[in-house]
């Protein structure tokens, strides 16, 4: 019996890791950035215990209102899994051995060399009323249930089994089944401007949208996303009247806008080095290390990332990068002179041709009341010179790193626009 | 009207960019680590979107059985949000001046300097029939309302926002509504060993654990967290049984541990080093500056951390470090030797007591079939001399380089024992 007000994706994780904050719920935010690239909508993503109660109680509600409901964890090797027994009494199954699964199982342990355990075999028991889903991946299948309406998908919690499954069956099983309206959709990233003066400067814009058509601001240290979404009757609409949106956006703010989507800020910095054919280096005091290694996160930053001195101390400062010690004394380590100093100083040992440099007092100490904790020198060195910038932001001090290494970046980019 | 039979926590987290995998949802893992600290029990962790139907339904549904249902997400300054009307008809509330917060507001503006905007002054905007939680880092004030028996408190999405309030307001006024049995918890952090030669190296001792205990493996690269609860009837009985089960594995792994619960390996360096009195620097070629991104990521580090030297491209290797460019031709720039000079090298020119190296091919390129991607070499040098040791991760550039920065921090801590 077909319900047909029944509608979207639930995700349901079972696992007390996840309500005792030990893990990041990453494997759901997976799977619904994989379904939503299909435009398949999740409605919610539901954490739960991996408890008989918990479980069932968590099929019936989804059961209620989801067409999808798609349920990771629970049915690894190890002692501590109820799921597949709740599964029996919510579908009422029975447990039975599946040969084909066994002669699988055996045949995946023998191909890598490993013994076959007790507890391994036990992944071969499976209800007798469901469609068994191959792991390609892994020992524990998926399986596929349907009741009153609604598919269900059981799945391993393990990241690349759980992936596999979705990439190899879930998802061109499904993605006919819960297709939303056709919607565009697009995130705009931008660097420089805080959230409500932003917000200000495209407040013309934002008021002339039409209703199908929805704005978000994602705001983080350093950056705002700005997420639009169109919904429209059909496809190319929602496409070209969300390319419209962008192209009015790009001009009121054209040099705030550094990527789109999952576009990172060090990659975009990356592309616009190698095009330029420039090397980088960076001078890295309050940042400790982390502009180098965000601009080393990227594959093939080797061809412009030449190196970087965290200069903590400042003995560092004056006999690594050959600042003048008396400079540090006479205007302190967090200075203008010291930052630009910075900036030359590893530009010429590196022999880059741009550098960056940050100084200031993350906290949560340090401060004084001319530079109060969060007091930030960023400076850029070039061809042209080198200038710097003071910020101040907050008091916490892994949010003032993150704060002083995002602008950083941004300030390369402005750098070389 | 109190209703007996409900009990916990329900988070609730809305916001479309979770739906659709944008963000992960690290508010609701720190929320629910927070809480589980203070014996506090979540039932469920729910993301839903932004709209007046999910909102409405997720609290209808917590309501059912929850104790306290705490909620973040859109209480923003921006006009994206929909849950201070949502919330009004499900608590049948009006929206009020508050002429305190707006007040609040505006001093918290005019101490930062910056200007009021429209949209900042309708946070002072707030139902009728609440209470009013002080928000002491941000502008959007928390709400707290009881119906049918169950408590709700609506918090903004920003982080350090919602964490204020939930330290300063929510935890010490609920920690007495939810209590879960006496139970004892706590995590050992292991370094230094594989999750599957770990379970075979303590299996006698895991055999032995009683049935109210339980034990849990977390791995991540280069470590293995492992998680012991006990319940009991009594707390001091679950404590003293707890602190028992600890002695006796720390009785077979000693050198493995290096520390417990929220503990980080770089602080423990971090710990060791200033116990010691001794100072140390970092060159890094693979790790591209993470290892001393970790290290200053301590407050306080400035004590024993001196510097870092990021040597990516072989001529900082010969020209900073002063590494005979010949070895590095012969050996290339993964092999002992380079390691090895690499960490005399840094030591030497940052005058530090200890010194950590690493080079190595994280990938997804640059790999030979004598050393394929993954092979990442690590040494450490001190007053005793130096010692390199090799390592074979795996193909995925993230995690192997936080796999050799994880192993790298393991290293030092050895090296202090």
């Amino acid at each position: 019996m077909e319900k047909s007000d029944k509608k979207g994706i639930d995700i349901i994780s079972i696992g007390d890791e996840l309500l005792i904050g030990q893990v990041l719920n990453t494997n759901a935010s997976w799977m619904a950035e994989a379904l939503n690239k299909k435009a398949l909508s999740v409605n919610r993503i539901i954490a739960i215990s991996d408890t008989w109660q918990a479980i069932t109680d968590a099929l019936h509600d989804s059961m209620a209102t989801a067409k999808l409901v798609l349920v990771t964890g629970g049915l690894g090797p190890t002692k501590d899994d109820l799921t597949k027994d709740t599964i029996c009494d919510f579908f009422g199954s029975k447990l039975v051995l599946n040969q084909e699964v066994l002669d699988y199982v055996k045949d995946f342990f023998a191909k890598r060399g490993r013994e076959l355990t007790e507890s391994n075999k036990k992944q071969a028991m499976l209800p007798d009323n469901c469609e068994i889903v191959k792991n390609s991946q892994g020992t524990a299948p998926g399986m596929h249930f349907e009741k009153q309406g609604t598919h269900f998908v059981f799945m391993p919690g393990v990241p690349f089994e759980m992936k596999s499954i979705m990439t190899e069956w879930v998802i061109p099983y499904f993605s006919n089944l819960c297709k939303v309206k056709p919607s565009a959709q697009r995130t705009v990233l931008t660097s420089g401007m805080g959230e409500s003066f932003l917000a200000d400067k495209i407040a013309d814009w934002e008021n002339a949208l039409p209703d199908n058509t929805s704005l978000a601001y994602l705001p983080s240290p350093g950056r705002v996303r700005l997420r639009i979404t169109v919904k429209s009757e059909y496809q190319s609409q929602a496409d070209s009247q969300l390319q419209k949106h962008i192209d009015d956006l790009q001009k009121i703010i054209p040099s705030l806008i550094y990527g789109y989507d999952d576009d990172l800020l060090e990659k975009t910095v990356g592309n616009m080095l190698k095009d330029a054919g420039k090397t980088i280096s960076t001078a890295e005091s309050c940042t400790g290390g982390m502009i180098a290694e965000k601009l080393t996160s990227i594959a093939g930053s080797s061809s412009y990332f030449k190196g970087s001195v965290v200069a903590y101390a400042n003995e560092i400062k004056s006999n690594i990068l050959g600042i003048d010690s008396n400079i540090i004394e006479e205007k302190g380590a967090v200075s203008y002179e010291v930052a630009c100093a910075m900036a030359t100083g590893v530009r010429k040992i590196m022999n880059t041709d741009i550098a960056v440099a940050t100084t200031g007092i993350a906290g949560p100490t340090g401060g004084t009341v001319d530079k109060p904790v969060g007091t930030i020198w960023i400076a850029v060195a070039d061809e042209n010179g080198v200038s710097a910038k003071k910020y101040q932001f907050g008091n916490q001090r892994q949010r003032n790193i993150n704060w002083s290494v995002q602008t950083a970046l941004n300030s390369i980019r402005k750098a070389l626009l």
